[in-house]
C-alpha cells in the first residue's frame, strides 16, 4: 500500500516534467483546472480526509489551503469558485511542490504505523482520486496547448494515436438475463458496486472503434447540417458554439490537422476518432443507421473486443444502480451527486492512468463535453 | 373520428373562455407560449402535416403562418425564434380564431370523404398533439397569472386541489422479470411502444403522493440548505435561481400561500404537492431516506394505487426503449429528439386533457422544470 | 391650463385609435414599453405627484397600481422590473382606460378649484411628461410593428417621410462668445435652464439633414466594415449585434425596403435618414471628412436652417449646464440622473408631440440607441 | 533619445523584479492583462510601427507574435481576443524577455544611425506608450494580488499611500475666457493638442483630495443606499455588482482594511482615497453638496494646488477638442476611437511612470472603472 501510494504521488510529478512554470497556472475555461491546482488538490484530499483525522497532532501545512484547494465538497467549507482557480498566481508552483512533499511525508509516517481498515480504505480512495486527477491533468494540459496559437508540444514521446483499421465485424449477444456491476474484492467506486441482473434484448456490437476516416465521411456528407440526426439540445449546442468538427481538428489551407500531445499533425484517417461529445457520437451513429450500446450491453460484450483506447460513449444515462447508497458525510459527495444530466462512458483512454479502469468502471460526463479522450463504438 | 376531432378542437376553445384578449398574447419566459400561439400552432399542425398533403387544392390560410407557428420542426423550414412568440401582437386573437375555423372546416371536409389509413393515423397524432397543447395552454396560463402581481383568477370552478391524506402504506413488488411498454391497438406515441422485458429488484412504493404538509416539514428542516441532499447541478440551480419553495408558493406576513387557477389561497397542508422540479423531488426523497421509483417500477406497480392527479417524477432518464426507431421525416422530430437530458414523469395531472394519458404514457421534462403540475411518490 | 391638460390627455387616447387590443400589451425588448403601460404610467404620474398630495381625500384608484406603473423613481418605492412590463396581461386595456378617466376627472376637479403656483408647476411637468410619453408610445409601436414579420400598418395617414433634396450649403458661424440655454418664462426642463456663455471656434454647419441616398453610398462603400471610421465601443456593438444598416431598413431580393408607420415601402433615397445610432452618425460624418455639431453650435446656428424633422445627434455628451441643481425629492430623478453615458440630440421629429420641443430642448439617448427617430446634420 | 528609450525599456524590467514567474501569466478579468503580455506588447509596438518600416531587412522575431500581442489595432490585422490573453502559457516569460532584448537591440541600432524626424516622432510615441503600459502593469499586478486570498506583497518599499490631512481651503477662480490644451514643443498626445479658449463661470476648487476618512463617513451615512445620490446607470451598477466600498477595501471582524502594493493593512483615514469609480466620486460629491470640477476648471486652477497623487475624476466627458483630427493610419486608433462613453481624469498617481503626466494630460476611463488609482477633488 505504501508502495502504491508513493508510486502514485511520484507519477503526478513525472507528468509535470515536460512543463514550464507558466503551464501550471492557466485556466482557459471553467471546466479546465490549472496543473498546480491538481497537484495541490490531490494533496488536500489526503490532508483533509485522512491526516487531520487519523494523524496525531497533524498541523495543516497552511491554513488557507483548504479554502484554496477544495474542489466541490460543499460540506468541507467555503472554497474558491471554480472559475477563479486560474486567477491565482500564488501559491507558486514551488510552494505547491513543497506542500506535496509535506503531505507525502506525513502520509508515509502514518502508513508506516497504522493498519486501521477504515484508514486504508480512505487511502485507497485517495490514491484512486489522484489517478483520476492525473487523467484530468493531461486532459487539461492538452486543452491549454491545443488552444494556444503556438500549439506547443507536451511530450514528443507521449503518443495517443492508435489504429483500428482492421475489418469491422459485429459480435452478437443473445437476449437474456445478465449480471453487471462490480462484485470482486478489488477496489471499486461506490457507483459501480451493487452487481445486479439486467435483461438484454438481442444485440450486435462492433469489434472496433470508429476512425477519423469514417467521421470525416460524416462531415463531408453534411452530417453537422442535418437536424434530423441530432437531439434538440445538441442542435442548439452546435448552432450556438458553431461546432463543425471534433475538438482538436482544424481545417487549414493544407487540409485537416489534429492536435495531439505530440504536437499539431495532419489528420490520419486510419487513427481512432477522439474528443467528440455524446451529441456527435449519437448523430454519427444515427447517420450510420446504428446506435450506441448501453452500458449493460458494453459490459456484457466487452470480452469480445479489446478496449481501453478511448472512453466510449454509451446511450446510458449516469444513474444509480439498484440499492445504491451514497457514502455518509463528505465522501458521499464523491459520485452520487453527479447522477443527473450525464452520460456513461466505458473503457478507458490513452490518457488514463495505469490501473485506473476496469470493465465495470463507470466514467461520466455531460453530453456536450469532449475534452476527455472520448470515441465511440457502434451497436445495433 | 370526426367526432373526436371536433370535440378536441372545441375543447381548446372552451379553455379560452375565461380569458381576456390581453391574456392570449404574453410570454413571460421563453418556455411559456402565448395562448394564441397554441391555438394557431395546433391548427398549423393539421394544415402542414395533413391538409397540404391530403386535401386536394388546399390553399394555405396565410402564407406567413407556417413561419409564425412552426414550433421546432427544423425540417419544416424557418420559424420564429421561440423567445419571440410573445413579441407579436399580430395576427390578432380574432384572426387566429378565423384560422382555426378555416382549418377545422377543411379537416371536416377531408375526414368526411377519406378513410385512408395513413391519413387517419396522422389525424390521431394531430388530435393527441392538440390535447398535449391543451395541457400546455393551462400550464402557461397558470404561469402568466401566477406571476402577475394581481394574481388573477382563471376560473373559480377549475379546482386543481386534491387531498391524499389517508395513511401511508407501502406496496411491495417482488424481484423478477416484468414487461413494460405499450402493446395494445389503442393509440400511443412512438416513445412508449416496443413493449419489452425488464428485470426489477424487490421494491416498495407508496400508496399516496407527497402532500404540501410533508414538504413544508422539509423546508422547515432546512432541506433547501443542506448540500448533501442535492445533486451538484441542482445545488447550482437553487443557488443561482434563489429557489426556496415550490413554484407557486409564497411566504407573506400571514403565512404560506399558493396560487391556483382559482386564485391565491392559503396553503393547505393536506393537499397534494404540486409544481416541483425533479431536483426538489429527489432532495425530498433523499431527506426521507427513500428514493423515487423508476418508470419501470411505476408501471408495474401502478395498478396498486390511484394515479392521474399529479405528474410523478421518476428516477428514470428519458431514453429510447430497446429497438426504438424514430419515425421518418418531420414527424420523426416529435419525440425522439428530446431523448437526452430529460427525466420521465408518469401519471397525469389535473391539467391533463381527457384521455391524454395512460399507464404506459411517458411524459418528460428537463429536471429543473416545474411549471407542469408535477408531484412525487416515494419508493424504497 | 385645464384646456392644455385635457387636450394632452385626449391626444394620448387618439394615438391609440388605430390599435387592436393585442397591440397594447407587448414588449419585444426591454427598452420598449407596452402601450398600456404608457397610458397607465402617465396617469400614475399625476396621481402620485399631484393628486395624493394636493387633492383632499383623494383615494388611489387601485393600491397595486403605484407598484405596477412607477417607471424609475427609486424614491417612490418598489416597482415592477422594466423588463417585466410586457409580462402582465392584467390590468386589461379596458381597466387602464378607466384608470385614465378616473385620474383625468380628479385632476379636472382639482384644477377647477386650485390655482396654487406649486401645483400648476407640477401640472406643467405632468403635461410635458405625458407629451414625452406620446413620442415614446409612437416609437414603441413602430418598434413592435417594424419587428413583426407581418409589418402591420399603424396608420396609413401618419406620414413620417420627408424630403430634403435641395442643394447642400454650409452656414458659417464666426468664433466668439455666445449664450445658450433657456431663459424665457415659457416652460422648460431643468436640464436646459441656466443660460450661460460658451466660446465657439469658427465652424460651418449644413443647411440640410443627411438623406437615405447619402447613407446608402456609405453602406455601398463598406462604411460598416472599416474600423477606422468607428469608435472602439461602436465597433464592438456592430460586431456583436451584426449591425449593417439603419434600424428599419432591410434588403430583400427586390432591393432595399424601409418600414414606416404607414407600412413597408421601398427605400426612397431622397428621404431624410432615420433611426440611426450616434455611432452610425459619427462614422458617417467621419467618412465624409466632416463631424457632428456640438449642441452649442447647433443652438447658435439653428436659426439658419429649418429643423424638427429628425432628432439630430450632436457630438456633445449629456452633461449638466453650469450651476445645474437637481430638483429636490423624487422629481430630482427626472433628468439629472441620466447625465452620464448619453449623447445630446437636438431638434425634434415627426413623432414628437406638438409643442414638445424648442431650440433649447435637450433630448438624450445612449449612443447605440436608434428606436427614436434620429438623423444627422453635418458640421465642419 | 536613445538614453530615454533605454531607460524606459529598463524600467519596465525593473518593475518585474519582485515578481515570480507565475505572476506574469494570469488575467483574472478581461480588462486586466498579464504582465508578460504588457512586456511583449510594448515590444510589438516598436516592432510593428517602427522596425518593420524603418529598419532595413528587419525580420520579425517570431511570425506569430503580431497576432499574439496586438492590442486593439483593427487595422493591424487579426489578434488574440482580449479575454484570452491570460489563457496562453506560451510563449514563456523567458521567451518574452528574449523578444524584448531582440527588439531593444534592433531599436538601438536603428536610433544610432537614423535621425529621421518621422522616425523620432514614432519613437517618442513608443516610449510614452511603454510608460503608459508601465502604469497599467502596476494596476494589473495590484488587481491580481489584491484579489488573491493570500494578498501577496508586491514590494514592501513601494509606498502608494499619501496624506492630505491639512485644512481644506477653496480656491476661487473668476469667470472669464481661459485657454486650455497643450501648446509647447514638448511631447504630448494628439488628444490634448489644439489649445483653445473656453469660457468658465466663477467656481471654487478644493486645495486637497478627499481622504479615506471622509469617504468612510459617506459609507457610514448610507451613501451607497440612497438612490438620489447616484446616476441611473450607477445605481444599476452598484446593485448588480454589489458595490459597497472602494475597490481594495474590505471589512473584517477587526475593522476596515485596505490592500496596497505593500500588502494588506488597516485602513488609515488620513490617507488619500483611492480606486473609486466616477460613479462613486460623483455620488460622494453630491452628498457633500458639491460637484466634481470640469477638466477645463481643473487645468486652469491646477497651479493653485499640488497634484499627481491620484488621478482625479472630472465631470467632463472624454471628447475631442475643437479641430481635433485623428492621425491617419493605424496610429489614428491610438486615442480618438475611445472618445465616447468615457470620463476624463486629470493629475497622475503613485503608479504613474516618471514624466508620464503633465497639466494638459487627459487620462480617461469608463465611469465604472476603478482599478486605476483614482481619487477626487471637490469643486463648487
Ligand atoms: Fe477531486
Ligand atoms: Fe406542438
Ligand atoms: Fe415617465
Ligand atoms: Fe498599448
Amino acid at each position: 500500500m505504501i508502495q502504491k501510494f508513493i508510486e502514485t504521488r511520484a507519477f503526478s510529478k513525472l507528468l509535470c516534467e515536460p512543463l514550464q512554470t507558466e503551464d501550471f497556472v492557466i485556466q482557459p475555461v471553467e471546466f479546465v483546472s490549472p496543473t498546480k491546482w491538481h497537484l495541490a488538490h490531490t494533496s488536500w484530499f489526503f490532508e483533509v480526509f485522512i491526516l487531520t483525522k487519523h494523524k496525531k497532532d497533524y498541523q495543516l501545512y497552511n491554513k488557507d489551503f483548504p479554502f484554496l484547494f477544495n474542489s466541490y465538497y460543499e460540506t468541507k467549507g467555503e472554497r474558491v469558485m471554480r472559475a477563479n482557480r486560474g486567477n491565482m498566481s500564488r501559491p507558486t508552483v514551488g510552494d505547491i511542490f513543497q506542500y506535496r512533499t509535506h503531505v507525502t511525508k506525513a502520509m508515509k509516517e502514518l502508513l508506516e504505523t497504522s493498519k486501521d481498515k477504515e484508514l486504508l480504505d480512505l487511502v485507497h480512495i485517495g490514491i484512486h482520486h489522484e489517478k483520476q486527477h492525473q487523467e484530468l491533468l493531461l486532459m487539461d494540459i492538452k486543452y491549454c496547448f491545443g488552444h494556444n496559437p503556438l500549439f506547443p508540444v507536451y511530450n514528443p514521446d507521449f503518443d495517443e494515436k492508435t489504429n483500428e483499421d482492421f475489418e469491422q465485424k459485429w459480435f452478437r449477444v443473445k437476449e437474456g438475463l445478465y449480471k453487471i456491476g462490480h462484485d470482486t474484492n478489488e477496489f471499486s467506486y461506490d457507483n459501480e458496486s451493487g452487481a445486479h441482473k439486467v435483461f438484454l434484448e438481442n444485440f450486435e456490437i462492433s469489434n472496433r472503434l470508429v476512425t477519423n476516416g469514417e467521421f470525416l465521411e460524416f462531415i463531408e456528407n453534411d452530417g453537422y447540417k442535418d437536424p434530423l440526426l441530432w437531439h434538440a439540445d445538441a442542435w442548439d449546442w452546435i448552432q450556438n458554439e458553431k461546432i463543425e468538427h471534433p475538438l482538436y481538428w482544424q481545417k487549414t489551407k493544407e487540409g485537416w490537422e489534429e492536435y495531439h500531445l505530440t504536437g499539431l499533425e495532419y489528420l490520419d484517417p486510419s487513427h481512432v476518432l477522439s474528443h467528440i461529445s455524446y451529441y456527435e457520437a449519437f448523430a454519427f451513429a444515427q447517420w450510420k443507421g446504428c446506435r450506441l450500446p448501453t452500458e449493460s450491453e458494453w459490459e456484457i460484450a466487452q470480452e469480445q473486443f479489446s478496449w481501453g483506447k478511448r472512453w466510449e460513449w454509451t446511450e446510458s444515462a449516469y444513474l444509480p444502480y439498484p440499492n445504491y447508497q451514497k457514502a455518509s458525510g463528505a465522501l458521499g459527495e464523491y459520485n452520487g451527486k453527479f447522477m443527473v444530466n450525464q452520460k456513461v462512458l466505458r473503457g478507458g483512454s490513452a490518457l488514463t492512468s495505469n490501473k485506473h479502469t476496469r470493465k465495470t468502471y463507470r466514467n461520466f460526463f455531460h453530453p456536450h463535453m469532449r475534452w476527455q479522450q472520448s470515441g465511440l463504438r457502434l451497436a445495433k
